[in-house]
């Protein structure tokens, strides 16, 4: 019998693409689809590719509290509110918000709030029982246990998948990542600087140099690396996100070393695959599912390594991620309903 | 045990399609990929989404007649050369190409050629026992007992799809197809038209007014509606058709008799969605799927009815439909392997 | 010494071409830039193109008086305010809305209010003096004398510009209009339909078939070809517009016929191209211009021309067009500070 | 009387560029529009833009010697044939391939050739007389003199706009540069990879670690600033230019520092545009133009400085700054025919 989930925060492209990826699934049914201000409207009205009579339900905790598993993919008020109730029941939830990635502490500082509940924050240095950053190639086996998945933010997933491996290898001070995103990453409400004509043929940068995701790949890095320079673009793409990571390597590390960390690192995961060097992936290899493609080049003249990562946004770097961590959490297939194979072209 | 299957012209778009919808099919393995010009070469070279190690087998008719069931992917000719073969042999061929879609001389006047094989032309008055032509939502009996499946065109089956229902409301002589299409719909070829560049912020009409999808629509349009009027246009997608049919509808006939005739047409179809009358259709809502959903509005100052269809010309259009057509062939769910919900947004 | 204008509605894609198109003009410079809701803003703070200290002026009456030409750029709601005001002290007006467009009567009709200045709506019989609809191909003339120019809607331009020639060549009640455009047709407004992400990758249908467009075009085609059906559609570009319209052909009309109809027409015209037979306009030829490409092609079989015009619609169809009108107006050289030649590729 | 220029490599995107900028130019004329492989054909058969009856040139090195000013805008191989000749005979060369950009040991490094004529490489300590980079922001006055200019990069050009002020604040070693272009950078011919559904939706880095143009930037980069990183990427838009480039600041300097080493150096420039703190630049803002903008922001935490610049890649990054160069060689107003306000939206 199929295993019930909730999305809350249904409304929204994570919340959507979770519905699409459910549709797909073997084991888990999606039986409460939540999003309060659509409340009784139909799910189609907002997403045409979900056809049907289904219409969102509002919010209701003692539901939710029923249910096997709980995806909140709302804003990380809505998650602060809703986490702990049901982590005190006991359903496992994967919350697709920043509200338990990073410490107490980094909270504050990133997000400009305190954090109600510390014990439940996955960066502290002992976070609560069964309280885990969801990046499953790293820390799977906890995952398993777990009853709160801090889902990792998109860009931090891309710069996390490349950077982890030949962390070891990096001098302190020296990394600076520069990533582009498709508009989706940028949520759905109507906004002027999302209007088509104005992403169409267009490029720019945003949020530098204290986007809040900086916080949380200076968090779950490994080793000492110091403070990261992180830089965001917003590119004519609907989805799709690549992370463009830079890196001194320490003395006596060379190009063979950083290749063979980053194969051992993957060799046997599903959905992270290490491109031949000088080699570049393409996010569109990944699009729409829950794959990750990576290619890294060392300069011997600058000393420097560069990793490039893709993922889709709504995919590894959401939704994706977040039924992957679902399915480790229910003990299920980790991929079960979940692809590396994107739509191309 | 799993079907085995072989795709041949597997290098092109609705092969590598297939391939991608084969990944996740319960029933069917793509034994044989074969693509004559880029035997021995890596898959993932030409299409990122797929890595791996597999490459591309040269074409052996023998080794494809060995199989549960063989997809031509590949140009109208290499499909006259193959198909006949297959189909003594009794092997069920799924044809993507026009080598099999018009009658004997249709196809000459179309295509410029006159036809090896009469008997196996589908648009004849009279083919040949097992071939048809393979739209589902009008011939499933038929495909199911089928050993040569003529696949639909893209353009005509969204046209198709759309005007069927309504055929015997509309005036003689007065169907135009206006149609449009992303790029890949044009092959992956690299050509100078197909240009990033010259595409990108760009509309353009093409090949009317004898486009050869024309001859199909009209042989393939129920009633004596006559020379049909057809124009394609290239817009800047990559996946994605929108056709917009008009026809003059009879006297007495009623904008509640179209509704009423694209309802009972679909009401359980699993692929096909008539959206409420003043709804128009999304090409984004079916892209990456099987899905085709349609809209009708009836001016009753002009008398004319109009209908939208969007479909993924890749899928519904190309490889989702010889997928639907393969599941009926081999005795499986009609929609194994397959979705009518697309990657939205 | 340069001429006087005014814009009005500045803050609208319409009134931003403007400001780019004068910015090069030799004798007309924009002497206020009108928005009441932005009164005070820099302009850019909307428009990154325009750089610089200018901020956008409220809207004073007394203050255009004093112009020599003024640019109403605004829903027709202000331009039904402001335009008599400036009629009756004999300024100049070109007015980019729909307010006059149409006829008393069609005006109610199609924008469902009753119009308030019968003698200065350009579709009456016997508009006031100096009242003219502003295309400048077939009235420049008039448009030489006019105190108020109704500037031509996008679609009525680009269907007008490719019917207009061949009119009288067609049976009544054969003409479909089925067009396209990119989203700045829509206007700057942040809405959900217009959000990148769904707009990429997409292509709909919209408005048919009472798009308010439609009345304005039967209005202004020559001859008795009675009601048009029309059908604008969405695509993903942001500027840019291709109309494709149909007719069936008077009995012993020929194909040289309407490419002799269509030389004639434009044989002198500094903005109209007619390409060779059997070659279609591209919109990204005109992108960024005040030109428009045509092309027609006879279906012997059907009886049937197919006529496709490419335009930009803020170029030709909205800003550019202005500026032609108010060259003309003013006296000056009727391709002033305008080209025909768009940003390829 | 107008200056007669030619155009040698007319085929090309920065050739059909020129052809469209020296349209509107006041006094500069295209007398030879050369194109080898296409002489003869009609030009608007490449560039639907260009209407009319004009056809490509032969190369004749003998009627360029007669003109006032020649574009190369062909392979670095031609330019390397033909600009000495030009040279010795005192026509002055625009030369937009990299044949003269760097020293001829660079040349040497960075394209795998012997350099025929190191006193014609403007890289030389010291080139030949008349022999400059042709930036003009830094080095206009060298221009008005020079017989040969060597038109620099498209990603030199926005790199070194963004770093030459700020150069001096610098640490040595730590400059990084990370750019995505539009697909028109990569030029005409019909290739794979820039194919519209494979750049649709696409992003991608290339080239990467020893893209040609490091060793450009590394060149014109003042102070001892030593080895760059650079990591070009290919992003979905036609056009446009961003460069998003990192270095530490050294010890005490500070981010007002920054802030005015940009603005003074661009106080009176027509082109460039320096943002507020805080705002980054996009590339539609310079489309189709000869503008650049730049933002920069300083992180207290890392102590690194971010400067974009958004350029038009065939604008300010090869064909605009060409016409500005020549311009300046011919004695003409800088900025003739040339613009800062990009085609917005």
């Amino acid at each position: 019998m199929a295993h019930r989930a909730g999305i809350v925060g249904a409304s929204g492209y994570g919340g959507v693409e979770l519905l699409r990826l459910l549709d797909g699934h073997p084991a888990i049914e999606p039986a409460v689809v939540a999003a309060n201000a659509q409340a009784g409207e139909p799910v189609a009205s907002l997403f045409p590719n979900l056809t049907g009579a289904r219409t969102f339900d509002a919010i209701d905790v003692g539901a939710l509290a029923e249910l096997d598993v709980v995806f909140l993919a709302a804003p990380h008020g809505v998650a602060l509110e809703l986490a702990p109730t049901l982590y005190e029941a006991g359903v496992p939830v994967v919350d697709l918000s920043a509200a338990f990635r990073l410490s107490a502490d980094g909270f504050t500082t990133w997000y400009g709030e305190s954090h109600p509940r510390p014990d439940l924050a996955a960066g502290e240095a002992q976070p609560g029982e069964g309280v885990v950053y969801g990046l499953p190639e790293f820390r799977r086996g906890s995952i398993r246990q777990a009853t709160l998945v801090a889902n990792p933010g998109c860009y931090p997933t891309a710069a996390l998948l490349g950077l982890t491996p030949v962390a070891e290898l990096l001098t302190p001070g020296s990394v600076v990542v520069d990533a582009m995103s498709g508009t989706s990453g940028a949520g759905r409400a109507a906004k002027d600087h999302l209007h088509f004509a104005h992403v169409h043929g267009d490029a720019t940068a945003y949020g530098a140099p204290a986007h809040r995701h900086t916080g949380e790949i200076e968090r779950w890095l490994p080793g000492d690396l110091g403070a990261v320079t992180f830089t965001p673009h917003l590119v004519p793409m609907s989805r799709g996100l690549l992370a463009t990571a830079y890196g001194t390597l320490r003395d006596d590390v060379t190009a063979d070393d950083v290749e063979d960390a980053l194969r051992s690192a993957y060799r046997d995961e599903p959905f992270v695959h290490v491109l031949a060097p000088g080699t570049f992936p393409h996010t569109k290899a990944v699009a729409g599912s829950n794959g990750c493609q990576l290619g890294a080049v060392v300069d011997p003249r600058t000393r420097r390594v560069t990793v490039t990562s893709a993922i889709d946004n709504l995919g590894k770097g959401a939704a994706g991620q977040a039924l992957q961590n679902a399915n480790l959490v229910l003990g299920l297939d980790e991929t079960s309903g979940l692809s590396a194979i994107g739509v191309y072209p």
